[in-house]
């Protein structure tokens, strides 16, 4: 409750709109006839301050960390699937490895938490390539159950926040694709939808991974529960430190940085999102640096995006995660760039316009 | 009504999907967790044949061509657009050009009955880079005013048909991205959807590049006043001879050779999907070896689609057409093989499997 983060500031800038949109009408096409290229371009203008901008050295960085409530049978994998996938990850081997080798976005996973020590036997000191080892303290099991006490104290959850925060400054580039890995973290989501929505838990909860039905209802009445032991949880950083993980509080850290940097940051689907929850809880101007790649599959996304009041581009039933869905869209985001830079207006390309009035003359 | 093409082949192979869906189902993700990406996936191994499909030389084709129903007022732009655009596809000032650049699409243009000379004061046999000239017979002036006769003779129309044939013939790679231009030619999609959809013209017609309300109504009651006039047209290929027009009739040609030798067809707008419409009439084999762009904001899209009983990828309300919505879908075709051919399998990369039953143990 003690942590802090500068006030961000209003980008909104109501001459390079304009600039933009002018830009964007003089191209030779029909005014608005690219659609939501068009929003995308205006936004991706406005964070980075150009009616001709750049997307340079883009970062996907995938946040890990394990959570204590899976003891509670919520989720359908076993927990150490989540250091197995970050050495997939490290591999190349994950979806979010293709697509970021597709679109030469860098890749790097943070250990926010995970239970696991990926350093184990090697020299003191040493590092492995792509990954950061920032486990908040006492973080080497994962967060506590927060069926039982918080997921974190909340000098862990500031000093995952830091970290975060940390780890944005020493980035590269202007665009950060937010990944996550981490079993049982659809159970942190819904959680924290559920509290800093005002929405009940049973809107707010999906299959994970996969669950079924009865699996489905369990984890309900499992969340449900926690929600009742941590009543008293109401500010977004409460609510952090109550429902956890360690891989979300370490990204809601990283979103402010990168937002206060004027980055570009590009929001994949259900856990990513709700670290875009917590921070404009806490911030709501961060959302106007972000792009939100998708509506995933799992049940709470749509609540939570239209609780943001934001608007996805692909609709295509993703339910991974990873950071998959982003780096799927990161071409998207490209093209917007492109259709400011690269394309003609009617003058320099010697088009004729639409008449003055589109009524027909017979 | 003479024309003719060799029936297509049915590619459906219970065996292929089935290994298809086993390397899906073996990567590391939770089953299903893709969603389109997979669905797009199985569409490009069925037509590919391979369960690590590689997309090659992807080959942009813009159909063009002039309507003669434009002198009734339908557009929003004068016919000289249509040229002027083609010289700014050429130029590589276009949307689709600076989509097609980024993505290292090859792009092409054919002249399929422009009323413009490209090759006015060149040499004899000379060429330009990058344009076909493939006027139908007597196209020089683009289609006849459909509100006073047949847009085409079955001749023109058989003509065209075959050129559509024969330069596919000559494209190399294995995916054709269908773009197109003409003033005018949303009118000839909106007839043909009405006529073949069997649906009331006033759902089918839209804004096009740009008519307000009272230039849509006039719009609605002159294709009414064609569709009147060619009542009798009722066959696919006598409703393409009456509404047109030569830049539709190509792409239906060349959209059948490329089902015949098995390339990803990328169905882009209105106007491609209406030569889609029409090949479908003709084959309906032909929609297995296309991907859906896109859903397009003119109005009879979204029925187009709906008769074809097909999902486009993005969702956009894009209305330019030239093929710029294929050329902003070819990465996401792209993941799709990348998933397949490059994502570690379960047992690759030592990752442990969902349990059994999904039910919680406590």
């Amino acid at each position: 409750m003690t942590w802090n983060f500068p006030q961000l500031a209003d980008i909104a800038d109501p001459a390079l709109t304009q600039a933009l949109q002018h830009t964007l009408d003089n191209k030779t096409k029909p005014r608005g006839s690219l659609g939501r290229l068009e929003e995308v371009a205006l936004t991706i203008g406005q964070v980075l301050g150009s009616t001709a901008p750049v997307l340079q050295q883009p970062q996907m960085v995938v946040f890990a960390g394990d959570h204590g409530l899976t003891a509670r049978g919520v989720s359908a994998f076993p927990s150490e699937v989540t250091w197995q996938m970050v050495e997939n990850f490290l591999a190349g081997g994950a979806a979010v490895s293709v697509l970021c080798e597709q679109h030469g976005v860098a890749l790097s996973v943070v250990d926010c938490g995970v239970k696991y020590d990926f350093l184990a036997g090697l020299p003191a000191g040493a590092s492995r390539a792509r990954l950061q080892v920032r486990k908040a303290y006492g973080a080497e099991r994962g967060t506590a159950d927060s069926s039982v006490q918080p997921a974190m104290t909340a000098a862990q959850r500031d000093h995952a926040l830091q970290h975060g925060v940390e780890l944005v400054k020493g980035l590269p580039g202007n665009a950060l694709l937010l990944g996550e890995m981490g079993i049982g973290n659809t159970s942190a989501a819904s959680l924290l939808l559920a509290r800093l929505g005002g929405l009940d838990i049973a809107v707010c909860t999906g299959a994970g991974t996969g669950l079924d039905a009865p699996a489905v209802q369990h984890k309900i009445e499992v969340l449900r529960e926690v929600l009742a032991l941590h009543a008293a949880a109401t500010t977004p950083l409460d609510a952090l430190a109550a429902f956890g993980g360690f891989e979300i509080a370490t990204m809601v850290g990283a979103v402010l940085q990168a937002a206060h940097e004027r980055r570009v940051i590009v929001v994949d689907g259900f856990i990513a999102t709700s670290a875009i929850l917590v921070a404009h809880a806490l911030q709501p101007l961060v959302v106007q640096r972000c792009v939100f790649a998708h509506r995933s599959g799992e049940r709470g996304h749509a609540f939570m995006l239209q609780h943001l009041g934001v608007h996805p581009l692909l609709d295509w039933g993703l339910r991974l995660g990873e950071g998959s869905g982003a780096a799927l869209a990161w071409p998207l985001l490209q093209s917007a760039c492109a259709i400011l830079r690269d394309m003609a207006s009617f003058a320099s390309a010697g088009v004729s316009e639409k008449a003055d009035h589109s009524v027909s003359v017979d």
